[in-house]
């Protein structure tokens, strides 16, 4: 069914047809489309655009990749399904690795992914088959692989739409997490170095953007905009935003 | 894989299992799923229990029912997956007909609804193949289609997991709908004569139960009922028990 572009939901509509495309590939998993069901409807209550919130902390989160020595943008099949393109523009302007991540992992699946991304113009992908031959401790089952050149040697990872588990491994395992998931409550929220919530289409470009004027910056720069960033505050102000647009 | 009972999210992926399972068997959607999962975001933020509004919901809604001249039960594909039992002995306790409305209407995916539906004990199931032979003004495509013995002629209409046109366009033929929605801001619930915001699988059985005690009333006691609820207030309260909710 084709949806007219003046429709009012056109937008959502259309990631929704992504994810359904990505489906029917063999990528996108059934918890993938629930857990983008879950995305929107705190989408919708942060009203379906990038907060101030939102944005300062994709600045620090920029800032942190950029003034990271081994930087790895993780990717599972919702983000491959709905910004490939952005993933590798993104990858490339902060000069980051880009590893296939995934909850239910299978190498069909994982073949598909770095298709996808090297479609999209990507270099390299990493974590695919038996490149992913590390495990983060504290995770079981194949969730747990990772690849020595990718995440399990990076500093800092960047994880759209991460688990909970995982972003509690990865946090313990002493690299620095970026999150982006759209419930500022969820565990992975709760537990990221750096939470940006947002919907993964609009952080990730924003991201580009950013990165596009930080990098004329030094490390030290860098860093301190890092630094001055409080995660903890910020969270509870995006908190409190949805509380206040449910009282108008 | 399995999951152990003890795990905290064991009810939501109890939930989620039966939905992929109605997915392989053809009845459930991919809009289905994801519409799950934005039912699961605000069930979250609910606490995952009835509120007490949703009680007082639920007690109007089965004294609307049960005073009505022809009940009828809207199901869809999740509701089949998620309590085809329940629905069926709500039914039986209210004297109600249960009628099969899709949004993507095919006679595979109604005959597949209808045969759960008699095999949980279903006498019989309006609205399935050419039975569903009237338009609901207002609607384009499949979704208009209802039974002339069913919804058509209906009164009131428990329409549990609506869209928020076919609702709209429910309301505007005269008709008194219930909606069944986690949401309290939606189309659904703003447009429903009486919006029950609980998750379907606990609002089938409340309304069960409080029908046992409900029928022993005569017909005007039950209408004063309906008569004393204040839906929009009613909704006014959930929204600010999401917004303290938030506070804590």
């Amino acid at each position: 069914m084709k949806t007219s572009k003046k429709h009012p939901r056109y937008e959502s509509l259309k990631y929704r047809h992504m994810l359904v495309e990505g489906m029917k590939k063999g990528y996108v998993t059934q918890s993938g489309l629930i857990a983008h069901g879950r995305g929107e409807a705190f989408d919708y209550l942060l009203g379906e655009k990038t907060i101030p919130e939102a944005f300062t902390a994709e600045k620090a989160a920029t800032a942190l990749m950029l003034s990271s020595r081994n930087p790895v943008i993780s990717v599972n099949g919702n983000t491959a399904a709905l910004c490939p393109k952005d993933i590798v523009r993104l990858a490339r302007t902060i000069d980051a690795k880009i590893e296939v991540n995934l909850y239910y992992r299978t190498v069909k699946r994982e073949r598909l992914i770095e298709k996808i991304l090297l479609k999209n113009g990507a270099g390299k992908v990493y974590g695919v088959g038996r490149k992913a031959s590390k495990r983060i401790p504290g995770l079981h089952s194949e969730r747990a692989k990772v690849d020595p050149e990718g995440i399990w040697s990076a500093d800092a990872v960047l994880v759209p739409l991460e688990d909970g588990d995982r972003a509690e491994a990865l946090a313990k395992s002493g690299k620095k997490a970026v999150s982006i998931d759209l419930n500022p409550l969820s565990r992975t929220s709760q537990t990221a170095y750096i939470s940006i919530v947002d919907n993964v289409v609009r952080a990730i470009p924003n991201m580009t953007k950013i990165a596009l004027e930080l990098r004329k910056l030094n490390c030290e720069t860098l860093r301190s905009i890092v630094e001055e960033f409080d995660n903890a505050e910020n969270l509870e102000k995006i908190v409190g935003r949805i509380r206040t647009g449910l009282s108008e």
